[in-house]
Order: C-alpha cells, then structure tokens, then sequence
C-alpha cells in the first residue's frame, strides 16, 4: 500500500477502504508518513467528506492506534460521557458522583482546558492534593473500591488521535463532522468504555453553532457507537449563554458541590438531571430514561451523591476539610462587580467572549504555556432574561490584583446586552439522539 | 495575515486575493510557512480549484520567488519554448538552431529528465565537453555573440516553483491544470521571454490523457500570458506513439540532425516545422504563421539552420569532429532486435511504457539519482500503421550488455500491438491555440 495512491483516491473523492484508513493512521501513527503527506491526505477527507463507514473505519484505527484499556474485569457497564465543552461547563463533576452513585461504576479520563476555560482536570486539580495522574493498575483499582475515578488522560491511549488533532489545528482542518466524530469517538473506545452519552454544545459559546450542524454530528457519532457495538446517546444542549453562575476552576467546583447537594443554577441542574439520568438508563439500572431520573433525582435529594463525591475527592487524595469549607477555600483577594448601566432585561450574554474573558482573568490557558490561577474567574447573579435596575449587580469579577479591570469591564460590557422587552431563553436541551 | 486564513477560505472553496496568494508563495519560499501547511493549502487549491485570476497570481507570484532574468538589453523578441514532454521528444534540439539561423535570439533555460526519459539538457550533454552550467553573464554573452544558447535550469530562478513542485510530487497533487501552468509560465516568466510557444502532448504517453484537457491547459496558459503581457501560443500535439524513431539520449542527438540536414521521420519534422513557425511568426519575422513556415523551410533547405547548430554545440564547448562523425559517436556496445511475430500492421506503440523501458536500459533516471548511458536507447524501425511481415525489425534495442534482454523484449512485446487492420494515425497536431 502506498500513501500517494490513498490521497490521490481521496483527493478524487473515492471511498477508502478500512485496510487503507488504518494503514494512514498506523503509519502516520509510527512516523513513518510525514505530516505533509497527512495534511493533503486530511484536507482531502475534509474537502470531500467522509462516508458513515469511512468515518467509523477512522474512529476504529484511531482508538486502536495506541492501547485499549480492558476494563472488563470491572463488574457493571462503563458508561463514559463526553461533552464538546462550553463555557461554565462543569457537568462531569456533577454526573460522575451521581451516576457512581447509582452503582455505575466511572471510569473516565478527561482533558485539560484546550480552549479558552479550564478542562475537568484542571478543575478538579484547584483542589489541593487531588490527585489526577496514575498507573492503570491504581485507576482500574479506584473503580474497583470506590466505583469512580477521574483521571488525566494518557498519551498510551489513541495517540493517532493526539497526532491527528495536532496537525489538522494548525492546518486549518478542525471542523468537520467525521473528523470531530472520530476524534471523540476514538478516545472514548480506547478507554474502555461500553456504552458514551455525549454532550454536544451547540449556540454562540460553543464550536456547533447551529442545531442542524449538531445534530449531523449527534447521528454521526451514534452511528459509530452502533457500528462499534458501543450504545451511544447524544444530546444537544444550548450554549448561548455560560452554563451555571460560575466560571473558574474553584468557582466551578464550588457550584458543582452545590448541585450535588441539590441547589445550584436551574440550567446546569437540568443538564446534569438528563446526562445523569441517560447513563444510568445505558447503564442498565433504569427501564427509561424517565425512570432513571427518579433514581437520579433519589440519589441527589438522599444525599448518597454529595457523599459519593467526598468518597470519590478522599480516595484521589483531596482533603475533606477543603470540601467542608469549599467557600472559603482559594477565594480571589479581590471582587470587583459589573453592574447594570440601564434598567431592563438581559437580551443575551455571549459565552464564547465571555469565557475569553474569563482566561484574561487567569481562569485559562492562553498558551499551551499558560499556568492557571485556580481562584479568579466570573460569577453571574443575573442570566438571559432577568431584570435589573441600574446599578444591580450582573457579575461578580473575581481576581488576584488583575491590571486592567477596566477592560475587563468594558469588555464585560460589550458582551452583555439588556434590552427593554423581555428575552424569551434559547431551549436548554434541544435534542436526544439515540 | 495569517496561513490559517488563507488555508480556511480556499478550503470553503473561495477566491483568495494576489495578496494572499504572494504571501503564501513568498513565505513558503522562504520556509517561514512549513510543508504541512502548504501541503494542505495546495490541496485545496487542487480539489476546488483556482479561477484563471487565481493561476495567474499563483504565475506571477511564483515567477518573482527569486531573481528574473532582465534579457531587455538583447535585441529582439525573446521567444522561448516548452514542452509537456514526451517519449522521443527532442524538438529543442531542431527548433533551438532553427529559430537563431531566423535572427531570432534563442536565450532557453531547459530542464533534465523527471520521468523516465533524458531532458533536453542530458541530451545535449552526450556530447562531450558541451557545457551546460554557466553564470548569467556567460548565457548574455553566448546570446549576443551566437544568438542561441541553451543552459541548465538555475535555481535563482522561480524557486517557489521547485519546492512547490517537489511538495506537489509526494503529495498526489500534480495532475491540476492551475498549477502545471503555473509552474510551466513562472519559469518561462522567470526566464526572461517576451513571447512564449507551448507543446501540450496528448496520447498515451503523455501527462495529457484528453485533448479537451489539453486544450482546458492550453487556454489556462494563453490567457496567463495574456494577463502577464507575454505573447504566448500553444500546439496540442499527438502523443500516442513515440515521437520519431529514436529514443536515448546521443541516439536523439543523432535524429535531431538528420532533422537539420533535411531528412529525419516525418512526424518529428513536422513537429519542428510547426513549432519553428510559430516561434518566427511572435519573434515578429512573419506577418503569419504559414509565411513564417517558409522561411523555416528555406532555413533547413538552404542549410542555415544546420550551420547555425554547428556554431551553437562548438561555442558551448562541443567538439566539432564529434557532430561530423555523430553516427559512429557514443555507438552502444551491442544491438538486439525486436521483431515482428506475426504479418500485419502496428496498431499501437503505448509511449509512456515504451518510455519506460529505455529507462531500463540506461537511457533515464529511475531515481534521482540515477546516472544516464546516454548511448543507450531504442530505435524504431517501423511505426504506427506501418505493415511488418514475421521476421521484421520493429525496434533496435542499443545496450551495453544488458542484464535481461528476454525481458525488454518481452515489455516490447506487451507494449507493441500488431493487428490484421491498417490502423489510421491518430492527428499529429490537433489544435493551435492562441
């Protein structure tokens, strides 16, 4: 097999076959085909798209591109759970305790912030001790005693998708469909995991930036969990505006632990209600995704899943005692606040510039350089549609001596609008695809 | 600006801007844009293609990658001329002299073989002691005092073109008529011609498949030279057969001037004629391209033409005594036959295999860097359409003892079709498109 006969096919707009997409993956995998070959070979795929089982054929080369964890010897269904990140986004803190709860065992790998936010690792990193790098051995013995464990993930696993990524971010290749599916697609099979919910963001803070888009990918992934023999369920979720009050790593642990013990911002209960509540249903403990959220519900409101979540921070090395005063733990030195200009309701407030906003402040990485200040970030007392009269406060903007909080304002400003009449709320969930 | 624009508005199949397109060249050039992102910017150029404004730019950006030769101080309209290639071309070697007996100045910058056959600068080598490498003063010079000189391709000259090519060559995305007449017309520009001839071969053994391709390139590169200001006119020529009898590198040499004196297979003749013609007609020395053919003529008939190449091979240093006695010059050691097997006319010689195999015998380079016998080659006897009876020479095959010769035979054998019906030729020059 030659890799100039596989672009040539490819840039003529044939269908590859399975041995010529993993000898792509595997060889460029290897080293052994150079990353121009690959960026004309990916630019082809992207130009002229890729057919269901050529983007299943992908997924599958890619997952087996490196290790596969068993996690067969772990009794129970491994539900994974993947969202395509938004800002204030911090549901996998949530539904991982809920769902162990619920005698699921967890046993997810998650990223680092790629984006402008922080990334689950980096939020559970804001707590001191907790520990997120470890042996298979010491993950697969987590879930084994604990049934949860969350940890970073392992270049050991689908590094084809880590090489792939790389090169189409800098070639100009990133968003498309099969490519995006693949990529997600392919980690979660590598790491095990027998049926996925995912969460695919869609509105002016995500990458998605309309339903139809959303759902194309949404049916693409499905398709690859069936062709794989993996249950996948997509839903679609709407990130036209921050999800929750709090954006920043602590901040966001912080409304998570809230959620848990059954308060917190509606919106991200709401996501957190139906993700839970599809992976208990995929994993077997409910007859319904209805029935499921009972069971969800029962956990949160009989406290099983808060305390779920202290075994969960103990056992990876977080002290409780940090949890138990979680308020008061790594609070910004300053709080300045962004308050009303005019009386009237809040028309939109736009995520994507919010979370840019947030990273100034430290909460993210603008460089892969970049070391991330755990305390500051953005907590929003008001959301699309509330009231307010001149001089309440939207925001609160917390940080260690920023600067230029004046920009930050002005910037604040320009991303929040108020209008006289009153806003009707994009859908939160739009959509579940199975 | 950035790559990454570029890269996103070419893939979404939008026009980029002489900017954009120079920036890219320049920068890539200069090897501040890397090989992936090229290669995938290129592949997007290829699959949705480039508008004739596009290609032009692309000519012109890449034609002014490095030095451009400023030939304003000879007098006279500097025509050169280019052909797509072919097995058994050697059509510079005949119109080079032709066209400077006319009191046009032949100033041509000529490359070595790519494909399997020897280039024009390898033939002209097989004459020992031509000199083929020499400063831009010494080529001036050569063209005031002889008017003709013919040198090897420096690579001050459209740099953009050479990487830009190497890269097209191991990313499958040679085969674009935007970009082939880019790189033909930016070394052609670079080179310093007011007025350019173009030789498009289609048939078997050329790039070329189709004449409607042919002519979409031929049209492509006349309305460059149209926006560049530089006259230019193209022949689609028949590339189905080899061209004349010989092929190999002295052997062509010798064909050449059998074509000078007057004699020499008709199809190459005619080839030379016309191209001569037009050539004559834009160095302004003919009010039409039919008077210019006389004065061709009367150049080979009243033997100028020949006298003039004599002056030519003598001042770039070839001996004299060697063009007298070319027929017993460089002869190959041995000389085995390909004959016919059954009565009957040649249906066809496929070219591009014909081609291959005098690559097998010395007479090209399988790698680059591969050395050429230039005595080595293969010699038709007999040519499409022409009657054979069992027993009679087809093909000469001259070799220096080669390892195989049952299996050049038997490739001879396969490539060779002899059929009960008189074949008709296919055209020899299909079009003139200016």
């Amino acid at each position: 097999m030659r890799i100039l006969d596989i672009i040539d096919k490819k840039k003529k707009g044939l269908e590859l076959s399975k041995e010529e997409i993993k000898y792509f993956v595997d060889e460029y995998t290897n080293g052994n085909i150079p990353d121009y070959q690959a960026s004309a070979l990916i630019m082809a795929m992207f130009i002229n798209k890729m057919t269901p089982e050529e983007t299943a054929n992908l997924t599958l080369s890619m997952a087996y591109s490196g290790k596969v964890l068993d996690l067969s010897d772990i009794e129970g269904i491994k539900v994974d759970k993947h969202s395509t990140g938004g800002v204030g986004d911090k549901v996998s803190l949530v539904v991982a305790p809920i769902v162990a709860s619920c005698k699921i065992p967890v046993a997810k790998m998650s990223g680092r912030g790629l984006g402008f936010t922080g990334g689950t690792i980096d939020k559970l990193e804001s707590i001191e001790g907790f520990k997120t790098n470890m042996t298979i051995d010491e993950f697969k013995s987590h879930v084994r005693d604990h049934g949860i464990v969350v940890c970073g993930q392992t270049d050991a696993l689908a590094p084809a998708d880590k090489k792939i990524y790389a090169l189409r971010d800098v070639t100009s290749t990133v968003d498309n469909i099969s490519l995006i599916a693949a990529s997600i697609m392919s980690k979660k099979i590598a790491s095990g995991a027998d049926a996925i919910v995912l969460d695919i963001k869609v509105g002016s803070g995500a990458f998605m930036k309309t339903i139809e888009d959303a759902e194309i990918l949404a049916k693409t992934m499905v398709d690859i969990g069936r062709n794989l023999n993996k249950r996948t369920i997509c839903i679609i979720s709407g990130m036209d505006e921050p999800l929750g009050f709090g954006i920043g790593n602590i901040i966001e642990v912080r409304e998570a632990i809230e959620v848990l013990k059954g308060n917190g911002p509606k919106d991200l209960l709401e996501v957190c209600l139906t993700i839970s509540s599809i992976m208990v249903y995929l994993g077997k403990k409910a007859n319904s995704i209805d029935d499921a959220r009972e069971i969800v519900l029962k956990s949160i409101n009989d406290g099983s899943a808060y305390r779920k979540f202290r075994e969960w921070i103990e056992c990876q090395g977080g002290d409780l005692s940090i949890i138990d005063n979680i308020s008061e733990y790594k609070k910004a030195s300053r709080i300045n606040t962004f308050v009303a200009k005019e009386d009237g309701y809040i028309g939109s407030i736009n995520a994507q510039e919010i979370g840019k906003i947030a990273m100034l402040l430290g909460a993210g990485r603008e460089t892969k350089e970049s070391v991330i200040d755990s305390s500051v970030g953005l907590i929003f007392e008001k959301k699309v549609s509330d009231y307010v009269k001149v001089g309440d406060v939207i925001c609160q903007i917390h940080h260690n001596g920023y600067k230029d909080i004046n920009m930050i304002i002005e910037q604040l400003d320009k991303n929040i609008n108020i209008s006289k009449q009153k806003q009707t709320k994009g859908e939160l969930i739009y959509r579940i695809i199975k």
